[in-house]
C-alpha cells in the first residue's frame, strides 16, 4: 500500500497506530462496522480532536459526522505497520517459550520470519531442536549479520536477561522484544518493547473485580 | 497498601494506569528519579492536565512543578494494581506456549497461581506433563469451579480458538488472556486481553525502521 507516506506521519501520529490497530480489531470482533471520532475517544481516552487530526494524516479515511468505516481503518493501519519487507528475527533463549514463538507463531504474517536461534546451555548448542539448530551466545554477532536480522526476541529470564540483551546490544541490533519483565539497562537508541505478562494479568483481574459492568477496552 | 480505595477510581482512570506504569518503569531503568507531569504527558501522549488530574485521585504522589518521585509511583500504581488476593488461573491448550506460562512466569507475582491446565489432545489428557495433569476440555466448567479460578489463559491457535473461549464462558468465567491473534466473538461483560505478539513486532519494526533516533516509548 504505497498511497501513505510513512515518513510523513508525524511521531505521535505513528505511537498511536497500534492503540487504534487494536481497539479497532476488538470493536470489530463484536460487530462494529462504523464509529464516529467521539466513540474512539471515549474508548481509547485520546481526545477525539487529536483522533481527527491522526487521521487526517494518513488520507481520506471518513466523512466528518459519518463516522469511519472500522474495517477500512484496520486495513489502512495493518498496512502501514506493515512493511511487507522480510524482517529475519532471532530467538535468545531457546526453552518452551522460545520453542512455542518458532513453531507457533507469526503465521498471521509471512513477512516475520525466524532465521536463527540461541542459547547458553551446552546439552543443547549444536542440536537441532524443532527444526531449528541452536546457536551458541558466542556466536551471536556473526549468525546475526550473516542472516541480516534485524530483531531479536529475548525468552531469557530476568537472572540472565541483562547479559544476553548485552550481548544483543554489543551485536548493533536496534529492535528488541523482551519477555523477561524486570527492567534492563539498554543505549537510548534501542528500540525494545516488554511483553509483560504479570502486569497483563494483573491489570485484566483489577478490571474484572472492579468493574464488572463495563468490561475493559484495551487502552494499554 | 489500603490507603487508596481502589473503588473510588474514575474508571477513564484506572484505565491509564497500566500505561502509567509500564512507561515509569522504563524510565525508571534508564535512571529516571523525578518526572513531571509534562514529561509524562509527551511520553504516554496523555494530556498533562490529565495526568495531574488521574495522579490526584491517589493521594499525595508529588508536588506541583516540583515534579514525581517515579520509584514511589510505581510502587503505588503497583500496589493498585495488585490485589494482594491469591488469583487462581487455568490454561487453556498445553503446548509448548502452555508449558512456558505454567512453568516460567508469573514468578513476580506470588498471588497469580496456575492452578489447572486443559487440552484436547486425548495422547496428553490424563497424563502429568511438566508437573501438571492435564485435564480434558470436557471437565473445564467442573474443575474450575472446584479450584475457583477466576482467569483462563488460552493458547490455543487461532483455528481452535472460538471453541475453547465459548468452553470458557459458559464456565462463568468473565476474565480471558488470549494469545491467538484472531479476534474471538465474545458476550459483552467478558474482559479479554489479546497478546497479539505479531502487531508487537510489526510496531517495533515500525519504530525500528521509521523513527531511528527517537526510540519507541511503550504507549500502546
Amino acid at each position: 500500500m504505497e498511497r501513505y507516506n510513512k515518513k510523513k506521519i508525524p511521531r505521535a501520529t505513528a505511537k498511536r497506530l497500534p492503540l487504534y490497530l487494536r481497539n479497532l480489531t476488538i470493536l470489530d470482533a463484536k460487530g462494529v462496522v462504523r464509529i464516529k471520532s467521539k466513540e474512539l475517544a471515549e474508548i481509547t481516552q485520546v481526545p477525539s480532536a487529536t483522533i481527527r487530526r491522526d487521521f487526517s494524516y494518513l488520507g481520506e479515511l471518513g466523512r466528518s459526522g459519518y463516522g469511519y468505516d472500522v474495517t477500512f481503518l484496520i486495513k489502512v493501519f495493518s498496512d502501514i505497520l506493515d512493511s511487507n519487507e522480510t524482517s529475519h528475527m532471532a530467538i535468545v533463549g531457546f526453552g518452551n517459550l522460545g520453542k512455542a514463538l518458532a513453531n507457533n507463531n507469526f503465521r498471521r504474517n509471512q513477512n516475520l520470519i525466524i532465521s536463527c536461534v540461541f542459547d547458553t546451555d551446552p546439552e543443547i548448542i549444536g542440536q537441532t531442536i524443532a527444526g531449528f539448530y541452536v546457536y551458541s551466545m558466542e556466536d551471536f554477532e556473526r549468525v546475526t549479520r550473516e542472516k541480516n536480522v534485524k530483531v531479536a526476541i529475548s525468552t531469557v529470564p530476568s537472572e540472565h536477561a541483562q547479559e544476553a540483551i548485552d550481548t544483543v546490544v554489543n551485536s548493533g541490533i536496534t529492535a528488541i522484544l523482551n519477555f523477561a519483565p524486570d527492567r534492563v539497562e539498554v543505549p537510548s537508541n534501542i528500540n525494545m518493547r516488554y511483553i509483560d505478562l504479570t502486569t497483563e494479568l494483573l491489570t485484566l483481574l483489577f478490571f474484572d473485580r472492579n468493574y464488572k459492568d463495563t468490561p475493559l477496552a484495551i487502552t494499554s
